[in-house]
C-alpha cells in the first residue's frame, strides 16, 4: 500500500463482504469502507471513523478500550436509512481507518499516537468530518490538541454532554479521564468560557470542580436543570453562543450522561440521568450545526452492558449526528 | 373427551390447581380456566387465550416460541384487580386453549394449523375475544387469514405497534416475521389503506419498505412523531379512521415497539422506543373501541429477559387491553 | 466502651478507612462516621444511619437482608457534595449505627429488636433524624411502634411511596411485608386516615384491600394518577393534608413503587411505575417538610440487581432526602 | 374430596397435562402423579415426593424455597428410562403430594407442619418411600422427628453426604440449616455414633464442631479424604457400618457437597468439591442398600443456579437414588 | 470472481486483516484463509472449513445457528502452536468457505443446499479434510448423504460422540436434530453397525431408542461405561472395529456430550457427562485415524455460553482433532 | 501514626469489626489484623498480605485490580480452621498492610512502588511470609525486582503455575503481563535454568516462546504431561530440583493455569485446564517446603466471575498455601 498516511493505525481487523451489486437497503457496515488487503483511491471522504481502544487512563478500571469493536459489530443491526427524516446516509461517504495503535504499558507514547491520528486526518482529509469511538475520555484531550495542531489559527470550543466536569486536577492523575478538559484549558488549547457541559449531576461532581469551573467561566447545566428547559432547547442555546465566538466546535459525548437504566454500560452512569431520545436529538441537533466538526463518543464499557442496549446506543448516537450532519 | 373441537391444539402444560372456595383477591393463573384432563362444558366464553410457540419463521434466530409459557409463568403475579380502573377483569369468563402444536421440520404445516385454529375458534367460540401469544410476527398473517376464512364477508383493518413495517419482500424470505402485513395484502386478505403502524424507527427500516408502504396507502407514524403527538392520541386517531371503513380492526401488538431499556427481551428492540406506560395506555384504549375484535402479542424472546421485566410487559399489555374491554 | 446505648445493634462490619486531613471532596463513606473499636464521643448527630437486615418476614422470598451492606458498598461512589442544588451534605454530622442483630430462626425476637433500636435512637439521640435501610417492609411497622413508644403524646402520619397498600390481614400473614400499615392501624399506632399512599398500581392490589383501605379512610393516588397531576404536586400536596392533622410525618419508600426497568431488584417492581428522576424529586420535596422526622428504604434485594443500578436508586433515595432536609 | 389425609399440605400448583395412551417414553413429569382437583383413590404408591418450600431458617439469606418448584420444572427434560441401567423408574408408583404449607412469619409453626407431614405419610402409605425436596437443611431434622414418632421402636442412622458438620449451638441459632444433626442428637432422635458423614471441608467447619462430633462419635470422612479413597467405596463402608446397627438409614443429601463449578446454586458449595459424577454414583448405592428408607435434598438456591445446571443435578440425584432403589 | 463453485455459500462476512509479513505466532484467524474479495487460486487445501448456520430444525429452540460466526470470533485468542505436541497447524493449507445458505422458511431448501455444499467440496477439493461447525445435528445426515453422492461407492461409518441417539422417529419429527442417525440409516446411506456412538446418558434416551439401536445394531457406550473404561482407550478400540469394515470414517462430535458444568451451552449437556480434557484427547487420537476423512460440531448455542466457556471448547475440538490429522 | 514505613500504601480500605473476646472460630476477616486508624505496633508478623490493584499493565484488558477487594470480601465465609489437616491458621500472626498506591496514568510509576513495597517489607518485617494479591502478571517482575534488592546475595528461583510462559518480548510490550519471567531473565534477576513452569497449554504459547525458554532452560510441564505424571509428583519433583540451586523459591500462581469450567474470572483459561483441588494440593505442597517464602496469586478478574466461585478459588489457594506453611 503506497503512500499509507496512516502509520499509526491498526486497520480494521474485520473487513465486512459485501454484495456487489448491492445498492439499496444497506446495512451500516456495508456503508462504510475500510481499509482493506488492497490500498483505497483516498477519495476526500465525508466521514473518517477512527477507533481509540485505550481505557488503560481510565481512573477506575475500565474495557472502554473494547468498545469501538463493539460498536462495528452493532452497527450491522442498522440500515443507513433514517425514516425520521427520510435520509440516506449512504448518500455519505464514509470509511472506518481502523484503531490507533496502543503500547501494552506506555500510555503516553499511546496517547502521542491519538493526537497524530487526529493531525493525520486533518492533513490527508481537510473535508472530512472526524467521528471518533472511544476510549475514555482522557482521549478527547488528545484529539482536540490534534486538531489544534493542524489548524493553529482556529479558535475551538467544546460542546460536552457529561455527567462530570472532567476538570480533575492533572497533577494528581495525569492525562486521565477525569482530567481532559482541564488539560485543555491549562495548555492553552481551549478557553474555559468556549466549553459548554450539559447534564452534570449532583453527587458526582466535588464542590471544588464546580469552584475550578466558575473560575474559568466554564458554562455547565446540570441534568436536572436541562430537563427542566428541554434539552432541546438548552443544546441550541449553547451552540448560539457558541456560534459567536469559536471557529471551530468540538462535540464530546460521554455516555454516562445517560440514565443507567438505560446504559448500563457506562460505569459511571446514574440513576436520574439522560433518556436515548433526548440524546438522540441532542446529537442530531449538534450534527445540524455548521461549526461542530468532530464528535466524540467515550467512556462505555460494552462488558458491563445489559442486552446490547448501550452500544445499540453508541451507535444510534453516531447516526443521529450524522443525520443531523446530511440535514445542513 | 368428546367433540373435542380443537385437534391441532396442545392443551396448555399446567393446569393450576385452585382452591375451591377463592372468590376474591385472584391471581390471573387461578381466573383463567385451562383444558384439563376432565372435559369443559364449552360455554361461550368471553375470552379465548391461545400460545403459539412458533419461532422458526423468525429471520433471525429467537427464541419467542418460549414466550406463551413465560407468560403463564409470569400472570401467576398478577392479580385480576385493577385498582387504576377499579376493573375486575374475573367478570370476563376466559379459558386458556393451549398451544397449536408444532412440527419440528415443516413451518408451512405449523403454519396451516395456526390458521385453522384462528377458524376453530370463530367457528365454536362466535362471540369471544381471541387473545394470541405468539410467537413471532408471522403468525400474524396466518391468524388474521384465518379471521378472514371464517369471515369471508367482513373487511379487516390492522391497528399494528411496531418498529419495523413488516413489508419484507414474501419472494425472498416466504411467511417470515418480516413479512406479515405484505402477506395479508398481497393474498388480498387485508388493503394497505386500512393499515395502521404506529411506532416506527429510523435506522431499522428500508428505504424501498417506505416506498412499499407509501404505494399501498398504508398509515405510519414513527415513534419520533408518536411522542411529538402523544401517543394516546394518536392511537385514538387512527381508531377513528378505521373505524368508518372496516369491520373488524385486528390488534397486533410487536414488542419490539418498546424502547431496549424497558423491554430487552424483544431482539429488535431499540434505544429511543416506546415506554411501557404508554404502551398499555395504547393498548386500553385500543380495548375500549367496539371493533377491535383480536390482538397478538408477538416477537418478546425471553430468553434475552433481564429479570423478568419484558415477560411481565406483555401479560400487563393482556391485561391492560382486556381492561379496555371491560370499559366498552 | 463504656454505656455503648445500643445492645441491639451490630456494628457496622466495615469501618473505612480516613485519610486524616481530608476535608474537601468527601465521598459519602469518608463522611458517614461509623461506630469502630474505639467509643465516639455520642454527641447528638444530625442523622443517625440504621440498617436492619431482615428479610425473612417477606411473603416471597426476599433477600432484602443484603441491602444495608450493598448500599454502604454504593455510597462510595457518591460524593456528599450536590452541584444541583449547591448544598454539601457534609454539613450534616452523620452516624451510621450498624445493624439491628437478626436471630436465625425467631421472627418475634428481632422484630422486637428493631422496635428497640427505634426507642434506643429517640432516647440517646433525640434531636437526630433516623434513616433506616430495610429489610423488607415488615419492619416499618416495628420502627413507627418504636417511635410512638418513645413520643406517647404525638400523632404520627405515614407518606407512602408504594405499589401496594401493605394492608394484608394480619391474621393470615403475621407482621409480613404485605401487612405494615394495616399492623399501625390496627395496634392503634397510626390513623388510616393519617396514611397517604403515593404510586400504587393496578393487578397487584386485591380488590378487598382497596375496601379495606376506603373504610379505614386511607388516602391514596394510582402510579397512572400520580403520573397525570404530576408526583411534585401529589407529593406536596399530601405533605400539605398532613400538616394540618399531625406532629410526626414518617417517610417510607417502598422501592417497588419504582419502574422494573429503573429498578430491576425490587421483586414487585413493575413496568408502567415510577422513574428515579421522579423519585429523587417526591423525596426531596418530603426531605424539605419540616414534619418530615425519619425515613426508611425497604423491599429491594441487591442479588436481582442489574449492573448495581437499583442499589445506586436507593442511595441516591437517602441523598436526596438529606438535601431537602438541609434545605428546610 | 373425601379423607384427603394431607391437610397441612397445598397440592402441587401444576398438574401436568398427559397424553391419555402414552406408555412409553414417558418423561419423569408425565410418570410422577399429581395431587390435582379430583382425588387420587390412594393406592399404596412407592415413592412419594414432598416438597418443603423453606429457607427462612437458614442463617444466611438462600431462596431454596424455590427448590421444590425448580426441580418439578426440571424433571420435565429427564426421562424415565435409564439407559446406564437399563432400568425404567415408570415400574415405580410415584405421586408428588405437593408442599408443605408455609407461614410469613411463624417458622416454629411451618416446622411443626413438617413434622405433621412426615407423620401421615408414615402413617398413611405406610410402605411407600419418602423423597423430599427441601428447603434448607432445618428440615431434615423436623422430617428424621416425624419418621421416629410414626416408628417410635426403630433406631434411626443418618448418611450425610455434606460439606459441613450441621452441628451449630441450638442455642444460638435455634433450628436452623446449620443445626439439624445436632438437634437430633441432643433431642435424642438419632446417636451420634449412627451418624456418617462424607465429603466436608477445611475452611467450612469450626474447630469447636469437629470436637463436638469427636465427643459424640459422629463418623466424618474429609472431601480431600474421601477422594483419596474413592467415593464408592466410603459410602459402601459407611452403609455397611451403619446396617449392623441401625432399623433405617435416611439418607440427607445438602447439595453444596458438590463443587461450586458444578454446583453454583448450592450457596455454600466451594472449590475443591464433589464432582456430580461422583455424587450420583453415591447416591445410586446408597439406593440400593434395603435400610435406606428416605432421602432428602436440601439447600439448594435456584436463583444462584446457571445455565440450570444445579437444578438438573438436583433431579439427577433423586433419579439416580431411585434406580438404586429399583435394583434392591 | 470467475468459477466461483460455491453459489450454495455466503462468503465469510468478516475477512481479518493480515499483517503481509507475518509468518510466526500466527493466531488462528491470520492463519485460515477466507474467500474475500478478490477470488483465491483454489489451490488443494488441506482443509476446508464450512459453517452451517441453521438451528430451525431443532426439536427445542436453539441458538446453535450462531455457533459458527462464535467460533470465527473466538479463534482469534488461539495459535497454531500446540506446544502440548511441538506441532505447528499452520503448516496445514486452510480456508474458511463461509456459510451454507439459509432460507428463513424453507428448512428443505437449506437441508438440500448443505447437501450440495459437500458435493461440491468433495468435487472441487477432493483431498480436503472437512470441518464443519454446526448448527443443529440434523445437518450431520446432509453432510454424509453429501459425501455418499460424491463417493457413492465408499461405505461410510460414524463415530459419534454424542450424549443421545440421535435415532428419533423420522416420521414424527422429520429431518431434526434428534433423527440424524435414524436418517442415515434408514435412506441406506450407513449401515446402523457401522455406527459408534460414545457417551450416552440414562435418562435422556427413551428405551424404544435402546430397542431401535439393538435392532440395527448400533454400536454405543455409555458416559458411564466409558468413563470407567477410559475414554482414550474406547474411542481406540471403535476406531479399530471400523477401520476393517468402512472406507470412510466420518467423526461427529455432539457437543451436549460434554458436562454441563463444562459447556453450559449444549442445551441438553448434563451433568456427569464428559469433561473437555477427555473429548479433546478423543478427538485427537480420531484425527491420528487414516480412515477418518470428515468432522463436524453441532448443537452448540452460544447464546446460553458462560464466559464464553463452551465456545472455547468447540474451537479446542477443531484444533486438537487437527492436530491428530497432523499427526497421521 | 509514627514511622509508618509503608508511604506507598493505601492502608485497607475495610477495617472489619472484630468481637473483642472471639477466640475461637474465627473467620479469616477475623483473623487477618489490618492497619486502621490507629498504629499497630508492628510485631513481627508471620504473614504480611498485601494487594496490588493494578492491571493496566495487562495486554488484554483486565479488571484484575480489582481482586485484592475481590478477595477481601470473599474471604469473610472462610474459617481459619481447616479440618483436612487439623490446623487452625489462626495460629499465624497476619496482617493486611493494604494496597500499593496506583496513579492514573503513569505505570511506571506504580510498577516502581511495587518494587519499593517489597523492599520495605523486607527490611521491617524480614522474617515474614509475604502473600501479594495481585493484579496482573506483570507485578510479579516488580516483587521479585524487590526482593533481589533486599536481599542482593541471595540466588532466587520461581515456581510458576500457568497456562502461559510470560516470555514475550519486551521491547515490544515493555513491563506487561506476558513478559515478568522474560523481564526477570534479561534483568538477571532469576536465571532462566531457575524457573519451572507447570500447567503450559498447547494453542496458547507461539513456538518462538518455546524456543526461547529451550535457550534458557527454562524448565516447564504442560498441563497434559502434568495431568499424566500427577500435578502432585511434578510439583514435589521441581521443588526438589530448586531446592539444590537456589536460596529462595518465589512462587507465582497465575490463576488462568485452572480450568475455565472452574475459574472464569481468569480471562485466558481454557477448557482442559487444572482443576481447583488440583491447584489447591500443588500449592500446599509447595507452602510445606522451607525455601518456598513468598508467593502471589496474580491475573483474576472479579468481573468475569460466575456464582463467586473464581475469587473463591483464589482465597482457597492462599489458605491452602498458608496450610503447608504451618505444616513446616
Amino acid at each position: 500500500m503506497t503512500n499509507y498516511p496512516y502509520p499509526m493505525l491498526d486497520r480494521p481487523s474485520m473487513v465486512w463482504s459485501k454484495q456487489a451489486d448491492r445498492t439499496s437497503d444497506l446495512k451500516v457496515h456495508e456503508w462504510i469502507e475500510t481499509v482493506g488487503e488492497s490500498s483505497p483511491s483516498w477519495p476526500d471522504y465525508d466521514v473518517t471513523i477512527l477507533g481509540v481502544p485505550l481505557s488503560k487512563s481510565s481512573i477506575s478500571t475500565s474495557a472502554a478500550s473494547d468498545n469501538p469493536e463493539a460498536m462495528r459489530q452493532a452497527w450491522k443491526s442498522f440500515g443507513t436509512y433514517n425514516l425520521d427524516e427520510d435520509i440516506d446516509l449512504a448518500k455519505l461517504k464514509a470509511i472506518d481507518l481502523g484503531n490507533v495503535k496502543q503500547h501494552a504499558t506506555d500510555i503516553p507514547y499511546t496517547h502521542q499516537q491519538i493526537e497524530q491520528a487526529m493531525v493525520a486526518i486533518r492533513s490527508h482529509h481537510p473535508h472530512t468530518l472526524p467521528v471518533t469511538m472511544g476510549g475514555d475520555h482522557s482521549i478527547t484531550a488528545m484529539l482536540v490538541k490534534g486538531w489544534k495542531k493542524a489548524h493553529p489559527d482556529e479558535t475551538v470550543g467544546i460542546l460536552q454532554l457529561d455527567t462530570h466536569f472532567d476538570l480533575r486536577d492533572l497533577n494528581a492523575f495525569g492525562p486521565a479521564n477525569g482530567t481532559p478538559i482541564r488539560n485543555l484549558i491549562e495548555s492553552g488549547t481551549v478557553e474555559g468560557k468556549h466549553v459548554h457541559n450539559i447534564g452534570l449531576h449532583g453527587f458526582f461532581n466535588a464542590k471544588e470542580l464546580k469552584n475550578y469551573a466558575d473560575e474559568h467561566e466554564v458554562h455547565y447545566t446540570t441534568m436536572k436543570q436541562a430537563r427542566k428547559k428541554g434539552i432541546a432547547h438548552v443544546i441550541t442555546q449553547a451552540l448560539e453562543q457558541l456560534d459567536g465566538k469559536v471557529d471551530t466546535i468540538y462535540l464530546t459525548v460521554d455516555m454516562d450522561v445517560l440514565d443507567i437504566a438505560h446504559n448500563p454500560a457506562a460505569p459511571a452512569a446514574t440513576p436520574g440521568g439522560m433518556y436515548t431520545e433526548e440524546l438522540f436529538e441532542a446529537v442530531q441537533i449538534a450534527g445540524e450545526h455548521p461549526k461542530v466538526k468532530a464528535i466524540d463518543i467515550v467512556c462505555l464499557d460494552p462488558r458491563k452492558d445489559l442486552g446490547g442496549m448501550s452500544v445499540k446506543s453508541a451507535v444510534h448516537v453516531m447516526l443521529s449526528f450524522l443525520t443531523g450532519y446530511c440535514m445542513r
